[in-house]
């Protein structure tokens, strides 16, 4: 019963690993679509995001039933908890990546980042990719210095994001409305996607050390 | 022993009961702080966040100690599992009234709604404070009228939404890239406000009919 148990929370670590590894994939494209406005990289990041919404349905089920068959109790029924906070938390970091996506796909043939946000954007990028790319290491190994890792990342997020809204309402911006926009929105999805990511580092944390600090765990 | 699970399955009820009125106080009030550019209004909002915060914690606890005490199976665990994600809803909820309620202070004395986009605003604040009143009713009542009613106020904020977004990019509009930025974020608020609001209800048909619709179930 013990190994049955055993093996069933490993493929509910792997559900979640396979989750995150799709997110990655999916931001690092829907970066590049936005920076090089293309569209065929756009549309296939839509079109896979219905994979990371059947893999969270099925994290979902098999914690279910995995409390009521196996009724655990302590660190892990507080892992199998965990594990819908984070596949709930991956599946929308999806969906932002998909809304990033989106935006390359409406403005094509042209980018929708106007000529005085591509750094800013580009280093939201960065940012955001990392972030994905340390999710999946932080579920393999749950190593704290890759949580404390996304938590920096995050703060850089959070630092273009305030930066690229500064550099709209400052005197020299030039953009159109539509611009504007759409450049609200994409800051907004990225520091977003940083959030999630902090807020699955956070009950890592927890798990590994017991330690719930209070604002970041929310996710 | 069953009479003391009733017992909590109710306390838990009525903790999320009491987080959907404190969500449906923050959305009024917030609006109305946008609206009328009331400051104190949007600073109440603000400092009243941290009781939604507290209720959610307290929610996850609860059901964290209901399974490992009770150890419950069938509806009643799917119930406590569903009554996470509801809860999550609501916390989200609460940060999204917060958000409006933050763009109130900063703008004032002004209103950080221009002109042009009063009444497509002042729309979709009816249609989140319906959709926020109906979702105490729906924890309350479990009647699935009203579950359709908040689908139906969320169609309403999907379209006055983009009604809002179209407004920017037409050739009448002459908001500052600031208004611009406010509006754009604003109206997104809005719009998510009611997305969750559906989750919240998808997860009570599901509870109620057995029936979970694949895309807004969700949260």
């Amino acid at each position: 019963m013990r190994t049955l148990f055993n093996a069933e929370m490993s493929e509910l670590a792997d559900d979640l690993i396979a989750m995150a590894r799709l997110v990655e994939g999916a931001i690092t494209d829907a970066s590049t679509a936005i920076l090089t406005a293309d569209v065929e990289l756009a549309q296939s990041v839509i079109a896979k995001d219905v994979k990371l919404d059947e893999l969270e349905e099925q994290v979902d089920e098999r914690c279910v039933l995995l409390i009521a068959q196996q009724q655990p109790v302590g660190l892990d029924l507080r892992t199998i908890i965990s594990s819908l906070r984070i596949s709930a938390s991956l599946e929308r970091m999806g969906d932002l990546a998909q809304h990033i996506a989106e935006a390359a796909r409406r403005t094509y043939p042209e980018s929708p980042i106007p000529e005085s946000h591509r750094t800013v954007i580009a280093g939201m990028s960065e940012a955001a990719k990392e972030s994905a790319a340390e999710t999946v290491r932080l579920l393999e190994t749950r190593d704290l210095n890759v949580a404390a890792a996304i938590v920096s990342d995050d703060d850089n997020l959070d630092q273009l994001h305030a930066q690229a809204y500064k550099a709209i309402v400052d005197g020299e911006y030039q953009g159109s409305p539509q611009e504007t926009l759409d450049l609200a929105l994409l800051a907004r999805y990225f520091e977003r996607f940083g959030d999630h990511a902090v807020g699955i580092s956070r009950r890592i944390v927890y798990l590994v050390t017991g330690d719930l600090t209070d604002s970041g765990a929310k996710i």
